[in-house]
């Protein structure tokens, strides 16, 4: 050593780079196996992804592709006949989604018993896709079945290249976890033939355009990485740089309104907005484009100080799904699509990898906590679409996909399936190498691993603070030393490490906290993260917290539900910050967590007849309420008993 | 005297009461010919009325009428082919509500030079809708000219009883101001169809359904004070209280979850909830049904206490034009629809005439001054759908019907047609009659009158506080006493009144202050409300102004303006609430308005990274910001000059 970064191989996961990758990081092989996320990764193999095919199945999902495939009887068993399902261009993706996951498990398997079946379901599902496709490598059921004959016609609702992403996606993983052909042989086919049809002007491809829901670009790139086709590669780089130019009538909701490299802040629809990002990131990291890395940045960090909510949920608006204005944060109305925060985490990632810069994993960290965990229950079998800070009292539920309630599948099923392949390849989210060697960027228990170093790590994170290293590989010492960084998260005041018998004096200015030795397999490294309880308050320009305080715990934003304050609702609450916060394990509650205690009290607030406005100084100032003990939960778990109020956001007076 | 008030005949306007009505007041005859309102009502005699026709016309809505035409050749100069223009099945009601507005105008038309081509242009419009009408007496050209023979299927959707609510409404409007019957004729024929098809089951008719957007039902009792046809009352009965029971699935959005007689807050879609409960306040007003008012009671103290904007706007959601939950109600993202506004003060009306009390008049004084103004440009031809109470710094607009900049026309142009009729009829929404006299509810420059006592008021207000009554006509002092009563406005803290030299004690705990006596032609009373600006906070419960103030003026609220702020934007600007308000008359702006200056300053907030929360404690305490003088313009004229940020609400600290 050292070695240039670009001679590491990646391990097999999202975001394989090439030799070529231009980035500061590497992907680093990781294995969880114990601990919380390996809890919840668990429960998604045995419940959720199990569930997948017969879900698709009710759906109408599994039913288009029988009914689009060309020769039906040519597959025993799948001859169908009715209508096309679903009420969305995109339902296939439902599919290619599940596909994806699936794969990803079938990598990491540790032989929990669901493998073979979960495999056979797999290869099922591969024959009615690649029976579905069309001669010419086209490939939309919707399409096929209902529009018949208006291909790229409506390019701006159509979803035909974003279907075609996914689709990539998911054969780019099966090929990446089996090493099987069938599915990217289907991917390739569609995306030589989107290649023959896009284009600049003068080409000689039929079609200047680009599809409203940005997905096909990061796809593209990852499908250049697995099979080295150039043409992937350019086409990718070529959609998303005709993003902003009017295409689409230039509407922010398609990414449209201005070209990605001069925007400003992240806006319009925002999981279109973060799966573009992505696809940038990608290709700065397989072009050393600077322009497109350092939009990346500027848009990176718009987005994290003007419009991102405390658990990293993303998309302000209801309507149009969209990010809103600059500190436009509000908590009821909050969309944070669970597919927002996947997005999050797959742009995050590439920013982690090509800048090296742990802010990024700061990001990730906090919206794998909050944001995306609450997008899943606990069972494994219900889900939320959206992710609010508050359910009022008296909030009247409208129901739908948007409901603050838990449903079993939506009518537009983009998250579960996003949830499970996110979940079932998170161990390619944890970790980095480089020359100077691996970099941890999430705590679980498990084992991390470069090329030429391996170290194991025993936690109880997020409950607990401290992280057990220890090196189980590592080079002949005449190799000379390497450095273990450890991440230490931006919520982190105060922290120790011991490395064998000596105490570090921890510097992290930078969130890197590296340990550079000679190392010898055996060595120890125990980390200890202070997990105080602690009131986080916002920036004054977010108007919607002013006055309020979040309560927090390492990683976790908690969140206080109806249900553990019985006698009222939450909305008359007020938090006394003066008040030491208490914490308490909880084995017996949502499957074992840790809780926050607080002091607080109930307003009562003096009848003001029929308008709840009145002069400032005529206010009368409120009577002390009743006491009241606060019961703050880890928010990713809330929405797991009865329905009731909840809120993240609590006034202290 | 005393009189039985239903023997009071009523002016002509909407809500003509029967003689049978049972309501405390009826309303009586206003002339405005001065000031405020005047003013207002010239613009939109003068500009926005006349437009009307042209953009009807350029947006398609005549167009239709005359496609619809069974045979356009009849009518001379009208032949129309091509398709039906628009994009919802309710544009004709674009058409209704202008020959609405148009009547009422016709009705006290001063002779401005404009009459005679309005009045052409009526008749030229009613014989389109004449011809368009179907023989057996439907009438919609949506669905005659694209859902030919689907008449009915949509009842969620299709707004076909929709249009004929607006049909009617136009058409007793009409009847009133011009004693004409071509369009009552019309209407009166749509009614007797739907008559004819819409009923309880057993009933006879076909079927048992509602419209998923109220308005025939309060239109149907119109048509009945018009002819005197019990089974229009009858009718509009079975359509109120058919909503609530799932016939249109159940969806608060259609009124459809509760019934009304059991509803404990107002929900879904606003504009649909206030057009139903004005129904059931004319019903509980024809009939005496003292369950409807009851709940109407119930209902709108629910309204105002949690879900009721300053401006009295209403609606917190663009999602569905949804109320929202209590005390749910975001500024930048209120959607205060213009036509909710005006809803509301038709229902507060109907409220105001059922029971007698001051806080109806209340709630229409405080939404006409402001979120109903604010709908409609200084120069009259442009228009807000969505009256937001802030816009913030660096707002990024989606364009389109909701956007917060002002539009010539809309897509769906609901508002403009609805502001114009409310502002041509509005003398009609100002005073009362009883046996004991003479109620005024609102002030204007002009006269009041029931058939037996009429009085003058002269007055500048909303900008000054001084209105001075002239007896002009009353009964002999043989006839005794009568009591001329005046709203004393709940936001007024501080008022005197003189008659003639005696200076009154003045009590008006229940809003009225009543001044009987024996009067004489020529006596006069002059009455003071103290317009001391005044700092507005919220109850607690309102999250999304916690720690902030309005600023507010007799019933005007104010907002700051960018524009009027050099140097940067709103968002981090502080009112410093211990420094007096000061009034400043600023005859050169915005048409003469007078603004409230107060004392702030800009925030420096200090740069804390990446990430916009932080430990409560670690907040650096603010270092004071720059001085900056705030002119807090009135709402109403937000928006007429260069784009920028605005706000109502400012954060003290």
């Amino acid at each position: 050593m050292p070695r240039t970064p670009s001679a590491l191989p990646s391990p097999v996961g999202p975001v394989r780079l090439t030799a070529d990758a231009r980035t500061a990081l590497r992907p680093a092989a990781v294995t969880v196996d114990g601990g919380f996320w390996h809890d919840r990764r668990a429960t998604n193999a045995r419940v959720s992804l199990p569930q997948g095919p017969d879900l698709l199945e009710s759906a109408g999902n599994l039913h288009n592709l029988r009914l689009a495939a060309p020769v039906p009887e040519a597959l025993p068993g799948t001859a169908a006949d009715g209508a096309f399902q679903g009420a969305y261009p995109f339902v296939d993706t439902d599919v290619y989604k599940w596909l994806e996951a699936a794969s990803w498990h079938l990598a990491h398997d540790t032989g929990e018993g669901t493998g073979e079946e979960l495999a056979a379901d797999v290869a099922r599902i591969i024959d009615l896709v690649a029976a579905a496709q069309q001669p010419d490598g086209y490939l939309n059921t919707w399409f096929q079945l209902v529009k018949g004959g208006e291909r790229y016609q409506d390019l701006r609702w159509g979803h035909e290249l974003y279907c075609a992403g996914h689709l990539i996606q998911a054969a780019v993983a099966h090929h990446r976890a089996t090493g099987r052909t069938e599915l990217l042989d289907v991917a390739q086919k569609f995306a030589d033939h989107i290649d023959s049809m896009f284009g600049l002007p003068g080409s000689g491809r039929p079609i200047d355009g680009i599809d409203g829901h940005p997905e096909v670009e990061t796809a593209l790139v990852e499908l250049y990485r697995e099979t080295g086709d150039r043409r992937c590669l350019d086409l990718a780089g070529y959609f998303v740089d005709r993003h902003g130019h009017g295409l689409l009538g230039g509407e922010a909701y398609c990414q449209d309104r201005v070209p990605l490299r001069e925007a400003t802040n992240v806006e319009g629809h925002a999981v279109r907005q973060l799966y573009l990002l992505a696809a940038a990131a990608d290709l700065a990291a397989e072009t050393g484009d600077a322009e497109l890395r350092s939009a990346c940045e500027r848009l990176w960090h718009a987005m994290t100080t003007t419009k991102t909510h405390l658990t990293g949920g993303l998309g302000a608006h209801h309507d149009q799904e969209d990010f809103g204005d600059p500190y436009e944060l509000p908590n009821e109305r909050a969309y944070c699509e669970t597919c927002a925060a996947i997005a999050s985490v797959q742009w995050s990632w590439r920013m982690a990898l090509l800048t090296g810069e742990a802010r990024y994993s700061d990001l990730i960290e906090r919206t794998l906590y909050n944001g995306f965990l609450a997008g899943v229950s606990l069972d494994g079998e219900r889900w939320l679409y959206v992710n609010p800070l508050q359910v009022r009292d008296g909030h009247t539920d409208t129901g739908g996909d948007q409901s603050a309630r838990r449903t079993r599948w939506f009518r537009c099923a983009c998250c579960p399936p996003n949830v499970m392949r996110l979940l079932a390849s998170l161990e390619h989210y944890l970790a980095s190498g480089d020359e100077q060697g691996l970099q941890i960027h999430q705590f679980v228990t498990g084992t991390y691993a470069t090329d030429r170093v391996r170290v194991r790590a025993e936690t109880d994170y997020p409950w607990h603070g401290t992280i057990a290293f220890t090196v189980e590989e590592t080079p002949a010492p005449a190799d000379g030393p390497w450095t273990l960084s450890l991440r230490i998260p931006q919520w982190c005041r105060e922290f120790r490490v011991r490395c064998g018998e000596e105490t570090y004096d921890p510097v992290a200015d930078d969130g890197w906290l590296r340990l550079s030795r000679t190392w010898t397999p055996g060595d120890r490294v125990v980390l200890e993260l202070s997990m105080e309880p602690r009131l986080t308050a916002a920036d004054p320009r977010v108007d919607a917290v002013r006055g309020c305080v979040a309560i927090e715990r390492g990683p976790l934003v908690h969140c206080l539900e109806q249900v553990d304050h019985p006698g009222g609702g939450l909305d008359d609450i007020v938090l006394d910050p003066s008040r030491p916060l208490a914490v308490k394990h909880r084995p017996d509650l949502l499957g074992g967590v840790t809780t926050v205690v607080a002091a607080g009290r109930r307003r009562r607030i003096p009848d003001q007849g029929w308008w709840p406005y009145a002069p400032a100084h005529d206010v009368p100032s409120e009577p002390d309420g009743e006491p009241v003990e606060l019961t703050a939960i880890p928010y990713h778990v809330w929405a797991n008993r009865e329905d009731g109020s909840m809120r993240v956001w609590l006034p202290t007076s």
